[in-house]
């Protein structure tokens, strides 16, 4: 049986509490939690501590904190054998090199407390600070048959980017659509094919192919209704530079 | 039976001349093509003609051309009793009102020569210039089996801006993404799961409440990051005015 304790309880640590206390081959040790924030949200069955410095020996202690925060925590924490890992996608491994085994566990996704994510559909990009360690990461991460790749701390920066346009750009973009539909009474439900349309041609690589609209037509009469709709709202600013992009992407 | 003729061979002819030709309660006389840019793209057993004045009388007459060129083309159609039809979401009406019935059939949906669209499931904005010609619309689209809502041009208009938020500049990302991803030689597949998520988010509302990522952190160091790998590319003004856009919409 593999034991595990989490240090924090933020999204992250929800999503990842959820895999491990359903897998029948791990144990979720217990989560320490500074604030006691959001515990209400987790399983009721999981231990909860604030007492950092006597967290009970683990195989492995997941540093589920902001990035600022990893290299403190990484030293309080008092453990033989039991691997350090952290989940950022821009911090290097070595601020958890006070510990012997240490390394880096980066799921390629997005956490939210409202839905579950499922583990054996996330890539995880792992980094250890040897053979063993990592052999023992890829281990942890066939039993939660997670796809999952080793990727050095530069690599991994520019997948952490490459997301925040995948995910963390085109969600503002259509949270922003959300704005527009209930500024304007339309139907939401009437967005959904396009959208998913829109997702579809991402999946079979065909986005750079498939732009279409008044940007990439440089249609500047309708660019400029779109304009007129949106003067007096934050955006106009956002959708002429995006125009831009799109106008410059064509050539 | 009904008939169809339709003026212009782009994606929408494409994607509509499919839909037609399947349907047993259509039948779709001719297509005019100026150049015979695309034909080749359609199906065989679709007729051609060069001659705009003088189509075949049929009961719909889908004006398929760019948004400039539908008024002049509105004038060149002889029909009796025939319904004169445009497709663009940004136009009023009456650019056809040289005739007796007209009226917009705007699909909410992207279109390309390489995936057949399902107009089962594609929202349709209709707007006829009468009682009579509205009726003939839905009718129509209660064939295609689509979904349809009676819009003014004003909430058309509407409409069209939030879909270039949820199509054009979604995939203008979208295609950033596989720019990124291309040059730092990274899986694409490992893309899929977080942009399928993102786009799940959106379609249960939730888009929104959801932003994650270091804009709506505030994380300046990882923000500081990716600008700097950025620096030599042409999107870093565009990485900042969406960052700076996610900032003040969490406020």
């Amino acid at each position: 049986m593999i034991t595990i304790s989490i240090i924090g309880s933020g999204k992250l640590s929800y999503n990842l509490s959820e895999a491990f206390i359903s897998n029948k081959e791990l144990r979720l040790n217990e989560i320490y939690s500074r604030n006691n924030k959001n515990i209400k949200l987790f399983n009721k069955k999981i231990k909860f501590t604030n007492k950092i410095d006597s967290l009970s020996e683990a195989d492995f202690y997941f540093i589920l904190t902001n990035d600022d925060s990893i290299e403190e925590i990484s030293k309080k924490i008092k453990t033989k054998n039991g691997m350090i890992l952290h989940s950022s996608g821009t911090k290097g491994k070595d601020a958890l090199s006070n510990h012997l085994n240490f390394g880096v566990f980066y799921p390629l996704q997005t956490f939210s407390f409202n839905k579950k994510i499922d583990f054996t559909k996330t890539p995880i990009l792992i980094e250890g600070n040897s053979q063993k360690s990592l052999e023992k990461l890829k281990e942890l991460c066939r039993i939660l048959e997670a796809e999952f790749e080793e990727v050095d701390s530069k690599k991994r920066l520019h997948y952490h980017l490459a997301a925040s346009f995948a995910n963390n750009f085109t969600n503002h973009i259509l949270s922003l659509t959300d704005e527009l539909v209930n500024k304007f009474k339309l139907e939401k439900k009437f967005f959904i094919p396009i959208a998913n349309e829109t997702f579809k041609k991402f999946q079979s690589n065909k986005s750079k192919e498939s732009q279409t609209g008044p940007a990439v037509r440089n249609d500047v009469k309708t660019l400029k209704k779109h304009e007129e709709i949106l003067k007096k709202s934050n955006y106009l600013n956002l959708y002429k530079i995006i125009t831009k992009s799109i106008k410059k992407n064509d050539l």
